[in-house]
């Protein structure tokens, strides 16, 4: 299916869905983090995690009060270095900041912070998060639940969350590494772009609750599949996926909350809830800054050198495509699709904000 | 190929493999910590990863003193959780368990603490370090580069190296939750065991420079070939595979000697060192640890119940296997293949150590 694409400006994009998000009644500094944080997701091109939730996942969550406009955020903590919050139900990406600023601070003083986060939402790509510990010469990481949306290896149907991670490292000349990925071969939001865009889904990303694939993204045949765990399967190496999903499950919410995402989602009120984690090292506290970025930058370049396989041009390091994106959009602007630029309209005709984003 | 197996004694081969790590010049002490960690990894059925390199691995590097029996390690420290030390070219066991027990140590005040680790040497399976947390009511994580036998996407043959990881968390009642794995579909030491049996490989765990399938283990097959990252293409997600892979490189070379690890394999000086990163997390700096374990075997006890696939009886979580040989093989024995009885019993005569481990 063709798609049609409008390009708009990222600050206005912001200043926008700032305004949407005060009109549900979030205080301004938190409506701008969340838009802030929304759309530099768009900026690196992961259109599944940016602003295309905005009108149907938060607006609509923020409306019917599953997620709280003014949360009362607490935090725990038990060592100098980490500690544990609890999100009220407040927007993710509140909550998330919150937390990845705190595990900043901490590094600060330690050398590292972390802290763990229960009672949260949806708090869109993890690499909005890891990626704020690099200005301070920080490495970041951090990792999110999401909805119950993947199968686990021998299980049938949809058992698992859809949980991801992203570690970034800051480099001196050249561009940012930032792996972001979920554990499952393909993100839940690339399966709904596919339902946007019509366009077939690769073999393997899904199966049903028979474990027959789906590739159709009819939204009956996507409804009843699931999403599988990186390795495929089992001779593949299906179980370290699966360990990956474990891990984030453990790190976000069993150590935020002593439960795994199944049995969130195993009571009406905590389903579709999700915990996050967030960790930040300070550099300075293993080796001089400067020497570590200055090789960050030999890495990126010593596996570009890499002798190559035939036909292929180049080798691409995670955070590479999406950098050159980020430079692209600042200046060129964010094409979003019709079905994202249709419910930014509803929006804003809904919360009398002016469609001032192009 | 029908493969023998002789069963011995955990103890007496911990002894056995002490003796002679002593008579190469380690100190009694190291000696001991490396055959332990060594042997652990036996016991949970890491069969690649234990004695099998005792001879072949770490007494003929000892011998030719590319591994240093009495390293000189360093420390540096630039923050109260954070480290990184130079291994002088000891043997990785030794290295690696300094580290974590740095970094547990620092947990201990800190809540949490890290090390990395330059100029060390191979350390075994990953679970050895990040197991070690567990006493101490930690998550433990641990991660290593390793030799340069792994294929970079868009690269023609060996231009990565073998890095893997590991991380482990402590239950109450169930066994300990532990994901032990490598970066690639399959580590290293998998194609070794299939180079001592004959087996043949699963398809696409190993490829030539030309990107051709490699299946059987014949050596100068195997010789010309890489090993695949998680994912194996593109569209199934090899990128993942490839940025933990690079996370690992960044987390143990780039932070710890700002090198990667196909640099150190391009200088003949430093080619077959590696390096390490050892991380513990105080459970108590989050939540008490009681509620935590309890949560962890009710993790287990969720992902056990789910709805099986058809034909399915048990779902298994990463760490359950491994405990049950751990449990087996402290009360039956350790089976031993062939070819490691024969090469220990090469080490009992070179270095007059009797060989009593049955």
């Amino acid at each position: 299916m063709a798609v049609k694409y409008t390009k708009v400006n990222e600050m206005k994009l912001v200043a926008f869905s700032t305004k949407v998000l005060e009109k549900t009644g979030m205080p301004h500094d938190d409506a701008f983090i969340a838009s802030r944080l929304m759309v530099n997701t768009d900026l690196r091109g992961i259109a599944s995690h940016g602003v295309a939730h905005l009108n149907g996942l938060y607006v609509k969550r923020l409306k019917t009060g599953f997620v709280k406009a003014k949360p009362d955020i607490k935090m725990y903590s038990g060592a100098p270095a980490t500690a544990t919050i609890d999100g009220d139900r407040g927007l993710g990406f509140v909550v998330g900041h919150k937390a990845m600023q705190e595990a900043i601070s901490r590094a600060k003083t330690y050398g590292m912070g972390a802290v763990t986060c229960r009672n949260t939402t949806h708090y869109g790509a993890c690499s909005a998060y890891s990626l704020l510990a690099l200005p301070e010469d920080m490495i970041g990481f951090s990792c999110t639940t999401g909805g119950l949306n993947a199968v686990v290896p021998g299980a049938s149907g949809r058992t698992a969350g859809m949980n991801a991670m992203s570690f970034a490292a800051p480099s001196n000349k050249e561009f940012p590494f930032c792996l972001d990925m979920s554990s499952t071969m393909a993100a839940w939001g690339k399966v709904e772009i596919a339902l946007r865009t019509g366009d077939m889904l690769p073999l393997g990303w899904t199966i049903d609750p028979d474990g027959n694939p789906i590739t159709d993204p009819k939204e009956d045949e996507i409804k009843k599949g699931a999403m599988v765990m990186l390795g495929g399967t089992k001779e593949l190496g299906v179980y370290k996926g699966f360990g990956l999903n474990l891990m984030i499950d453990i790190l976000s919410s069993t150590l935020a909350a002593s439960v795994c995402l199944p049995e969130l989602f195993q009571s009406p009120s905590t389903a579709s809830t999700c915990t996050h984690f967030c960790m930040a090292m300070k550099i300075s506290g293993f080796t001089p800054p400067e020497e570590f970025k200055k090789g960050m930058d030999r890495l990126i370049e010593t596996y570009h050198n890499l002798p190559k396989a035939k036909g292929v041009k180049n080798i691409t390091i995670p955070g590479e495509l999406e950098w050159a994106l980020v430079l692209d959009r600042k200046k060129n602007g964010i094409p979003l699709d019709e079905v994202v630029i249709q419910s930014l309209k509803e929006l804003s005709t809904e919360f009398k904000v002016d469609f001032d984003i192009i």
